[in-house]
């Protein structure tokens, strides 16, 4: 059984994804695309071969010639679609973050406790990304003893203008929130979040600094910094009772020249997770074709827990102090 | 259009080569298979969902819902299976090496120049390796100035017994033959093997190092280490007139323990190269779905030019001196 | 002329003060060693081969024949026998702490002061390591805009029972305290205190993680954890606004085996900083002989503003909140 | 005691030499120096505190108040004034080669053996390097098995026209052939020099690339690359029966800035060798203080052995084939 696939909103991330689909996932075809741009839409369907392209996102949503949706479009659209898709009862990889409030995020989880049956994943790939898988099992393995501390880093190139703190944790971190979650098999209790106050003026930094406390007791720290200029790196290191394990990012070659031996930097973060999104998605149209949920990826209500954290970190963010993460209680259909 | 595979030869090589286009390989479906042993080639095809098991390798061949053949049957066939498929037009992916001997690569080579037409791809899938087309990226983009010396390094965990030292040649070295070849564009020249002696009594090691000169001038340096013990491991450096660029292997965590800060070697190839037969599969698949040749992979010409080296490797190793490799007139077709 | 020493205390880290200088520190003598166990003295003295063993240390720093002293008596001894030789005019090189308590400090720079003249230094020897100055002259170049972040590790194979997370504090992240200090050439402005209570029942661990804000706005952020158990490991990355620049280790060798390619860690400090000891001790004995003080090193005051950090950190430990550094005005003597 | 060195030629390496015994070597002052630019003696001597500059080397060597000679002169005159040291019966650390032919070195093998005791040291520095030191304590821990290949790399960022491949092999491969002498355990009993032809017409590069068979049967490979351009750059790694073991540079810092993580490459062998220039002469004047030998520096006889396969080397550059070491019997002295 091929999975056909629609995709709404084909912005970078979304024609990546069309791009990812029709490279390397084998049992899937593009069967929709719909943009706001309608113009974009068609060249997208044009270089990615995909049939039709969607007069609106409902009429793709709706079409029986669609098995399941991929949900790129901005942010704001991401719950009243996702619930759409749902109502369709049809399964859906939604782009985090799921929603931009709690209360939205809990309007999914109750759409899909109603109907008794997960549909819903987020687009949270780095938990399919070989360096976190990698060191998950590594802790899991015994070998290192029970973590005690996870120290993220996340660093882009540079971020547009209007890109500040606010959006820092609630864009940024966010992916730190889920992966911490996911690593750590818990929930985050609370949050606290710093900010240097060094740059030369003018410049634009606004690098932030979360100490996170895990409902496990273990802390988690995470520096972003989306204006670093440098190189788009990730990093990541959990500190165990018996030792460490850290990410490594994949680099092919290393050259030396001018006084220097150097390796490369991506400028994106393309190259840095594309095994990780390849892999996510892979999974993603297997079980649907096998009729399953995808083992390890983000449901909806982990969707809406890292969303969770990332409202207690905007409170950190304006009260300058540590803010505990309010979380419902979890439906039965996700434990 | 589906481009409908017929795999012969599923030993751990053929399985994966049936596993990787299951997975990985969009626009491919699995057709049919062949293994001399009927019970393996039934369970391949039932984990990877062929569609046939066929009863002899010309059946296979000749079978028209079959549009192109994937050769991994024992290296003494593959020069008569790849003439068959010629003789039945169709695309054919053979593993290396193309034959036992020079002789019968230039009736491959003939055959197709009969024809007219390339069919025929030489599995050296080191050519869609991301650390070494990313070395001939860096190379080519001549911030380095031109190459001088290409040194390689192949090293196994174990090889069995019988994998004596002109096995090392024959088998592991044209790995490097043909990348060594692709690197500098341009044929080997000649071959000179050296082999230490200093192993304890008893402990079975063969290690060969070889020297080749290429047609443009420039050394290329091959250790091979079939029984190194610590781990598969394949290095290279390409030490150019301004600078130099070594090969990374993939690792996607370190790990610190125990007084070591470390990171873990594959037990064989598979980990290594999993990136460089799903990309060189999926360019085969889409060259042969577009009408194409896949642009870079190694040509009959090119298997025939590895096995040439491989001759003059074996003839120094029995003579203990610099042997030049005899190469036939290239045909047109592979210009 | 030859600047003849004196060492008080000759525990593990007064012996190796002994060596370095017999084995490393041109223009210098060893006069004379004090032991509260006079045996221990009187071995180290055979060993190092120091003209005498002194009864007291009061009588060593009277001494006509001794020049210079350094002491690396226990911790509590510190400012009482700093304050000693300021009385008797000598130079005197101070193990870090300067005193338990900021109260003490202040009465030894109170007595320089007096004197007008500079006579202490405090042994803060990180300032003369390799890697911690090559970072320094890496972000003063200009080429990575001014610092933001200062990400501190400090890692102990093990403590002993006894070596509490006050201790963590005021005997390991004084280190940090004073080399964050000199880094970033101002002073740190407040403390928070964090800790992770994650560990299995009964595995001793108690790490610390601490946010310092600096007086000119940066983060300073210190993990402090001395039962890692893996290996003694200081790492730290200094955050820019154009790029970071990292410590790297002394490390020899790398081995690849057994699956695995690793470096070694030291089970202690010696072997990672041997060098910044040896430096560090060099300069001071120049210094001496040149009847200057030593450009860099760790001056009273910095003795002093170290503890006053570690004061705030204790007290945020145990209040669980930021609480801010109070310096005492810097004395004319030390601006 | 002080030993009172006396220094003969104070170029870039005696002046280097100098300064490393007033900065880093206790027990040693410098007496004399001699250069054959009488300015640039005085220069030397004024700069590092050196009492005397000597009118000829005859009567530094004669003088007195001088224990022991360092000669960092032009290698025509190493043999000549090391022979006058012996008559003198004074220890002499000579800078390689011992001398420019197997016959001169044979000279001071006989004068040594003639007086009955060793004096003599060649500068073969490599042998206090932290990273061959730590190579050799690992293959000999056993844990690697027995050695059977060294890859040997040595790189300058450039030569003086003059430097041509004859001197690529006489004046920099002989610090490689003395270090696999020191690394093996062995003599060295063949060597065959390649040369790759493929350089840009009018780009000054002479790389050599040689094999050398060693007593035991090992592999010695050596690239000497004295134009390589990007940096000083010494490699090597030990291939044993179950594992390999690589030497590590000192590099104190890793800098991420505009697309590239990067680490540093000096420009010369001093920052790459200062501990290990720094370590022999700590380990000679205290031989001489102690009345001994320096345990692992290299002998007259080192220092002809690495010389004879120097000449090897020579002759099968001229001649293109491999050319057996030709080796006079070991004098009873040295064995």
């Amino acid at each position: 059984m091929t999975v056909r696939i629609g995709i709404i909103g084909v912005g970078i991330m979304g024609a990546d994804h069309a791009r990812t689909i029709v490279e390397h996932v084998p049992g899937a075809s593009l069967g929709a695309i719909y943009d706001a741009d309608r113009k974009r839409a068609a060249e997208i369907a044009e270089e990615t071969g995909a049939t039709d392209v969607a007069g609106t996102p409902e009429a793709l949503i709706a079409d029986p010639k669609i098995d399941a949706v991929l949900i790129a479009s901005p942010d704001q659209t991401h719950a009243t679609l996702t619930l759409a898709c749902i109502a369709a009862r049809k399964p859906v990889l939604c782009e985090k973050p799921l929603a931009p409030t709690s209360q939205e995020s809990l309007q999914v989880l109750a759409a899909e406790s109603t109907l008794g049956k997960r549909l819903v994943h987020i687009g949270y790939m780095r938990r399919f990304d070989p360096a976190y898988t990698s060191m998950k099992a590594k802790w899991k393995s015994g070998v290192l003893g029970k973590p005690l501390m996870f120290h993220c880093v996340h660093r882009n190139v540079s971020a547009p203008p209007w890109f500040d703190s606010k959006m820092a944790i609630a864009n940024s971190a966010v992916h730190e929130f889920d992966i911490a979650r996911w690593m750590l098999d818990c929930e985050i209790a609370s949050a606290h979040v710093f900010q240097p106050e060094a740059a030369t003026p003018g410049v634009i930094v606004k690098p932030v600094f979360l100490v996170l406390r895990s409902g496990s007791g273990q802390l988690v720290t995470i520096e972003i910094f989306n204006n670093a200029t440098y190189g788009y790196d990730v990093r990541g290191e959990l500190v165990c009772e018996k030792g460490t394990v850290s990410l490594l990012s994949p680099v092919h070659s290393e050259t030396s020249v001018a006084l220097a031996q150097a390796t490369a930097y991506p400028e994106d973060w393309r190259p840095r997770f594309a095994d990780a999104y390849r892999l996510q998605n892979q999974a993603w149209v297997k079980a649907i074709a096998g009729g399953q949920n995808i083992d390890g990826a983000a449901s909806a209500w982990d969707g809406y827990a890292a969303g969770a954290v990332a409202e207690a970190g905007l409170a950190s963010l304006a009260q300058g102090r540590s803010v505990d993460v309010s979380l419902a209680m979890k439906p039965a259909l996700y434990r």
